[in-house]
């Protein structure tokens, strides 16, 4: 499902940030025969997201490395749980771990923390989604993990949509005039929000046939009274450090999307351990 | 005081992945000659890390850009105060935003995270250092936050720093012919830390001449007991889940270094915010 | 206008693929301290893009090349009309000459065909759009150049926006059901497109939901009936070996956007010279 | 006969561009293990030039496609042949689809217009060859696509051979000076092309021992009348505008070597078609 | 027991250096489906390194071409030894070859020039090191020949160890302060070597705590009196334009270590050759 | 007169390898703001090539050091003679001091090899000339180092000059139909090359139209000998092992090209130091 075009580039960048020079503990003490068995356990509950990105780290330091899948993205796993079992060069599997897990144990976090705050609404109809809050250079490793967790992505970058801010409003002497103008250069493929903060930006929004209505920092009130002016008109995403306690009242009022940057900003790695028989 | 080398590439890497094609609200929004002044403002407290990394970004995008600086990397900030001020084209500020915020936020969270846990022992002899968990891409600046927080930097990757573990320790026949064998093939520039769990393993390593020896995920009176064993004759390092809770008792067993994963594998982003005038 | 990262990164690339070795030439035959003047010259009339790239050229080789622009993108320009003067080394001029003519007579190409299609709807509510047929490599530019010329673009790759063809419609069992399902799982900022050959699958695209609906090599008769059955309830995509000759009556017919693949698949250079003084 | 470290480069390049996130339409709607067969077909006639590289598109998708050629570059097809089947992963084969096309259909476009005007001098002892306005990037396809064709390539670039214009001329202190100075300096394994507009100065550059005198633009008399003057004791090239229609007189006048930019700046895409059984 | 990721980028950029538009002599005159048999042979004694580099170079142009090494790196060859034959497709072969042999005679060049240095004082307990004087691009294939040939390396470049000269300790304020500021900074794993010429800066090197003290340039009267000054409590290194003749005297003075930049920096590359049957 | 998109590459490049993690000694010892003043000197009498390069190096890291050179590319220095003039930034001067050294003694020593043994034969009509033996990465400074010293360059790669082998030939069926063949597709810009052992292969070459005929490992009676047969139709080119004590002897034969491994493939480096004032 993941491009290996993508991920190959960032794989062997990280390869190279960590040995540069090759892995001196490994190269002296291993034997260059040396096969081990081993497997991959949580050490956590969480939900998988990634194991093909750490198979891939161990395939591009030796294509000979069998490894076994016990689960599959988007599952969800107990503390114990075996993840995948691998069995090959003892040099090539001990060089990789830290890659693998470093790159792993960060997607799991995020489908991980995804899913539990998608726990919270299972039952509305709202989308969880993500924001460009991600760390550079992994943008699509954490929005697929969103995806992963249970999650949907909002926009992928600044080029395939629109989200007009109030400097693009300011600059270009209104929201009307700003979703106009922008609907006139942008391909037909792609959609307008407005980030709106009172009951008339939301208005205005509206009325300038915004696609998506952001409701940026409103309170619980607010954002129902928005839900209501727009009278889905528009689709319609709350916005502004929404947390797993406050994230079930949002979703009440209403609302179509809720975006949470801490979904990709403020990772807390799962608990994965390597380990070899 | 970063390498510009080291960090354009990290740089143009993020822009290229947030702007495949260009920004699309700002390209059709903003005029090209406008001109805005700004400033990046804390609206939490914590330590600064990455402010170059924050400046460079907006001058790859446009050289003629001003910043002010209010702050250097490692000062603490208070919750409202200014970080730097910026003057210039419109649409370089706004492309560069995000790009400049995921990298400085990210960067101030670990220096943040590690002032805390420094804060803890600062009137101890002792090191709160980083490992290799960092984001993939990202170890030089992961890295260099540490430093910024009053931390210091373990190994910087597999190939500068011997660390022994029990797969070695297996497959060369013991902890002595381990470090015996890795001693006559490093550059005698490098150093050899072994990895124990036991005291027995503390004095196998210890006879081994290691110059570091971690004691890896034992309780504090194991550690106490280790530290006494070894007497000065190796730096010693706690190593294993250790937090902000658990630091200061690890620290009072009297070992040189304490290792903590954290810092690196779970930041929370310190709360930045670019506000346009 | 256009990103800079984006476009050296092209430009980098072309110089290296003329140059591997210098150019054996200009440096053993002109001065390193020689200075010339000049000035890039329509030879024939048409629509300018890319001009920024012409300049990045020269500027990538010497930084202190002096260039005035006389026009800008988008303008119409007449044989014999000077489209910028150039003053610096001659040596820089020399080298770069054939590589900015080679990136801006192509992109002026692209501008020129698309405004001349431009012209024959120009009186008409529909849009000329591009299609992903573009130069491997130069996607940015070509697109770039479409809007020069007076057009728009269509999704910009795959990542962008949903294109729904037969081979999708037939592994998902039916238009229904691949509509809803691909709704699912995009941004909430995407749309999504159906292409249709018949009357029936215009009704079931419509039924399911689309945003815009293709009408794949369909007969001007075909074209006005689906602009009819679809009334406004999604847009509507004319597709399918469009030219100059027909473009207007396929517009006649209601259709909301006329894509053409020629408008980057077989280009004409613009004929450009540069002249030395 | 392609070099796959060339094209793997121009091939991934052109892939991210298309997919910087994937393919949400295929990725959504076809099943991962979903396996097809298909073949691409000539839509109108032509010369074949890049088979390997459409073969390769889809080989760095999906290492397992079967890929059965049908023809070989260089081989003319008519319309409704087929050129090559492919049977593998559907995914895997749409995400490929308009690559492989856009470069394909652009090699074989190069391939029958060149083919094309070689037809009207077949019986005549004349080399129609390419120049150096190839679409930056693609060069090294560009220039095989020609040789498909049955023409030969000019210099590579400007590191291979000496190619003296004007400007080179006047800074040197005329076309004798200008060839002895190369003639000097660069390896024994190349040689020099004068650029002449002139009897006077093709009798120069004959003089000075030039290898190759390029008569630029000379009216079909002059270009007699140099080859005349020449004599056999240079090679003679004619350029300059030359065109399907013009071709066969400007070969009549006896010059070795007819030039045309046109061949790579101006190329009409072959029209292929892939289609999914 | 070399990285691929790590020398795959080196030979790849080799061959793009040599076949910018790949090799017109093979391409035309040799047919695509010819076979070959040869092998490498040693044409003059020496160390082997690098074979797996050789074997890289070749599979990289074609998978399937078969290698059977007789050798091993670090093996010594005699003249008429054959090193490895080779079998498979002749154009691979042939456009590999000097490539294959420009890296692997250099590698083998600086083992056997440091297993010369070595049999000088194979009898002592000393390391023959190299410096950082390597070949830009090839430092990490450099610094492992000097492994193989029997040598063993300083440190790897600027990261991972400290060594602190003249300036540094100027614009620290000494040698002691030097130390101490260096220490109180760098990872607990690295150490500090200080620069000294003469007995006082030996004195000052060695209450300050350095673990490794560089005579530089000192005679070997100087040198024993160092050994003797620092007796065991520094490693000492003596260094300055040390060569074959002088090396044993210098090592009789019980210095530790012995840096030779010569050992990179004027390699003489081992006679090879590759022939086909 | 180097490019600078070619010599940067190789810069940073040489800078990431020897930096991967920066200066740990000077960024810890040296203060930010430090400014230092020095100079290069010459250590040995030799040929200066690449002054530009230790310019650029040091210029990447910081763009406002000053340089004052004292000598240009290709002038001869005496032991002591200042080389250039270095003022500015400390630590951008310590950090690039290595890798400017690195380059730029190689390249000093390639031009003075070179210019040694062109001094052997300054009063014969013969040149002295490279061979593709460079080091990989670095074949663009190589072969402008031996034009410095002053040599001529061979050709330059397998894309621009045919160089038919005993392979190609058998392949082919004899010398003249390789000539042949080779002829027929390359571009008319190139030229040929046939390398022979005995008289029989001269006269096949001199028949067969080659435009330079390799003397491969003759002896001097074969090579006045073939110099009499070929008797001006061809370039004659001296080719195998031929070093400063026999090369006068050679080019007394009459040839008319001496080709040199050994100049780029065993280079001694030219003694060069950067002295801080």
């Amino acid at each position: 499902m993941l491009s290996t075009t993508l991920i190959d580039k960032i794989i062997e960048n990280a390869l190279m940030e960590d040995m540069p020079y090759g892995d001196i503990t490994t190269d002296n003490l291993i034997p260059e025969d040396s096969v081990s068995e081993g497997y991959i356990v949580a050490k956590e509950p969480g939900v998988i997201a990634g194991i093909e990105v750490a198979e891939r780290v161990f395939h591009l330091l030796d294509k000979s490395i069998q490894l076994k899948l016990h689960v599959k993205d988007g599952d969800y796993v107990n503390k114990g749980d075996i993840i995948l079992e691998i069995k090959g060069n003892t040099r090539a599997i001990l060089k990789g771990e830290r890659t693998a897990l470093n790159l792993f144990q960060r997607m799991c976090g995020i489908a991980t923390l995804t899913y539990r705050i998608k726990e919270q609404v299972r039952d509305l109809p709202v989308r969880i989604v993500d924001t460009r809050k991600t760390v550079p250079g992994l943008r699509y490793l954490d929005k697929y993990s969103v995806r992963c967790g249970g999650g949907h992505n909002h926009r992928l970058g600044l080029s395939d949509a629109v989200l007009i801010k109030d400097n693009h409003i300011n600059a270009s002497g209104g929201i009307k005039k700003a979703v106009e103008k922008a609907r006139e250069s942008i391909p037909h493929t792609m959609t307008i929000e407005v980030e709106t903060t009172t009951m008339e930006e939301v208005q205005e929004a509206l009325d300038a046939g915004a696609d998506i209505i952001m409701l940026d920092n409103m309170n619980l009130e607010q954002m129902k009274q928005a839900v209501e002016l727009i009278n889905k008109r528009a689709l319609v995403e709350a916005s502004g450090n929404i947390t797993m306690e406050t994230v079930r009242n949002v979703a009440l009022t209403g609302v179509d999307i809720i975006s949470i940057g801490a979904l990709t900003h403020s990772v807390k790695a799962m608990d994965l351990s390597l380990k070899l028989k």
